[in-house]
């Protein structure tokens, strides 16, 4: 039996496990995930995706380089590489990639802002990751720079109603999304990008080919499945289950910080949302702290010394007055994240109620 | 039931589903597949990993660009970029990543062998893709470029018992493996790195993380089932199966051109066996044909007209008077392939005998 099963293993590799979908015109990716992806959207009501392609990654990340490198193949070996920018606070990797990738086509050059005005922005293209809602802070991000040598790529990771409300269908260009973001499985490294155009689809197809050849089949069919089970359901429950566990992250920390001079939070407004046909309260996936205090300038260490690890400010872009804090942990990592914070709270009053000595 | 099971997934998502293995240090990799990998190498004899580290990729086909990248990391931005070389005939994909990622810190710049004795390479470092046994033509290729700057990646993903003799267990600086190879699943996107250096591994760790951050859990899962099946038979059966199969195949289509004097194949000779202990026949993974006949310039036209689908030569940086014939295909491809071979080979007699007009 042991020996039966080890040559089978040989023979279905070499027939039916090859690169290729053979039910697919030898495509990389599976149709019924790419139809599954539509009707989600469609559902959903957060993206347009008719007579747009779809192209699979290794999450979103991978997808980012691949829309970078579709935007900037073109250039001009003798002029210099094509900007990559973005809105401050940015999410990091968008900057990491660029710098590790080294390549001699793009660059990233930081705040998209400083370029609006630019009089070079006429002549050469700029590519400006937008990120809405935005990583750290959650704000529905537009594009800043415009004209047409203005290219955006619009990373819509936390576009999912448990993130956000969903004012309109989404309709960019270049959209990014990911089923760590729409699940949580981050470990299944499945993201998907929904392109307009066919050449810019098509150099992104090349680049994910001669990257990884494709998305391995066994996180496409993950994919599959967990995708299935939130349209089974039209979304509702594990969309509501989300925002409501936010959603209530989100009041339990801004009661907390209501009464602190030392910290406080971004503002997210009330919205109407199409999925829910209600106006929904903030459920961000990060809260983006700032230390107030002229003293605090390195945030991270003050929480830090209270046992409460978040990410720095410097990392994506910002002052180091600022630090993201996830609330997409675990409920036992939350309550202990609000007690920590409440304590620190405490411990504000205690040092302005004390005498002077 | 279908809610619970909805939210559910999403509860799973956030508390297990993540990025990393808690259970190995928050590292992207599993470790007990990290171990399965070294078991595998130990009982085939072909690598030796003990005291190295071991990086998983998307097939190999991610590992070859990170190394790369590991090896031109350190070049100084004011000099031209670090040559990457490869003997003729070379995988394709050597050349494809170089071009398609555009960096300033490596470009490929072809044939090996001609660097061998250029001045600039005592001064320059020199990347070498050795592929051991070589795609296209099965040879145990070893690094033609030495000294201190010449650095090799070997991309060992065909130095398997099925494809190859195993003279003894390789021990250079970077090897390279892929489960494709191994047991046929290529869609599973799954390889791995065997690293000497620590440098060297870190920053291909880094490549990989910004890159893809990792490799999908599910591909690991399939590639830890997959690679304990080999493990269970000690490898016996699904290599002598892959070794017949190929064996077999090489026998048919030497024996079907052994008569030609239009096309010959590679040679590659009987050698002793330390996984088989024997001496054992070719058993390559694919033919190198070659078109003899002066006019015969264009082989994969000359294949095509008889309905045979190659990979022409220049592909390979080679004379487009060759063409590399897949021999991993199912049975009833390789049939109708030696059908159509022998149909070709059976015309040249024809017009041989033809009488003189």
């Amino acid at each position: 039996m042991q020996n039966a099963e080890s040559s089978a293993v040989l023979v279905a590799g070499w027939h039916r496990m090859g690169y290729r979908y053979i039910n697919n015109n030898q495509s990389l990716m599976s149709k019924e995930l790419e139809n599954q992806i539509r009707k989600l959207h469609g559902m959903v009501g957060n993206a347009v995706t008719s007579g747009k392609y779809i192209l699979f990654g290794a999450g979103s990340t991978q997808l980012l380089n691949a829309a970078v490198h579709a935007l900037s193949l073109h250039h001009n070996a003798s002029s210099p590489p094509t900007p990559v920018l973005a809105s401050i606070p940015f999410y990091t990797l968008y900057k990491q990639q660029t710098d590790v990738f080294g390549s001699s086509n793009f660059k990233f050059e930081g705040d998209a802002s400083l370029w609006m005005n630019n009089s070079d922005s006429n002549n050469t293209n700029l590519i400006e990751f937008v990120t809405s809602p935005n990583n750290p802070d959650g704000k529905l991000n537009k594009a800043v720079l415009q004209g047409p040598n203005a290219k955006a790529i619009y990373d819509r990771v936390y576009y999912w109603p448990h993130f956000t409300a969903i004012p309109a269908s989404a309709d960019e260009d270049i959209m990014l999304f990911s089923i760590s973001k729409l699940t949580g499985h981050a470990g299944a490294r499945f993201g998907w990008a929904v392109i307009k155009d066919e050449t810019i689809y098509q150099r992104m197809t090349m680049y994910i080919g001669v990257n990884t050849m494709g998305v391995p089949r066994e996180a496409q069919l993950r994919a599959l499945k967990l995708i299935n089970v939130v349209l089974q359901g039209r979304g509702r429950e594990i969309f509501e289950f989300g925002y409501k566990t936010l959603s209530n992250r989100w009041e339990n920390l801004s009661q907390t910080l209501s009464v602190s001079t030392r910290f406080s939070l971004q503002k997210i407004g009330d919205q109407y949302c199409r999925f829910f046909h209600k106006v929904r309260k903030p459920s961000p996936a990060y809260a983006w702290l700032r230390c107030e205090r002229e003293e605090d300038k390195d945030c991270y260490a003050v929480l830090k010394a209270a046992n409460i690890i978040g990410r720095r400010g410097g990392v994506f872009g910002a002052e180091d007055r600022y630090v993201r804090l996830s609330l997409l942990r675990s409920q036992d990592d939350f309550d202990l994240l609000l007690h920590r914070l409440n304590q620190l709270v405490l411990e504000e009053d205690k040092i302005k109620t004390m005498p002077i000595m």
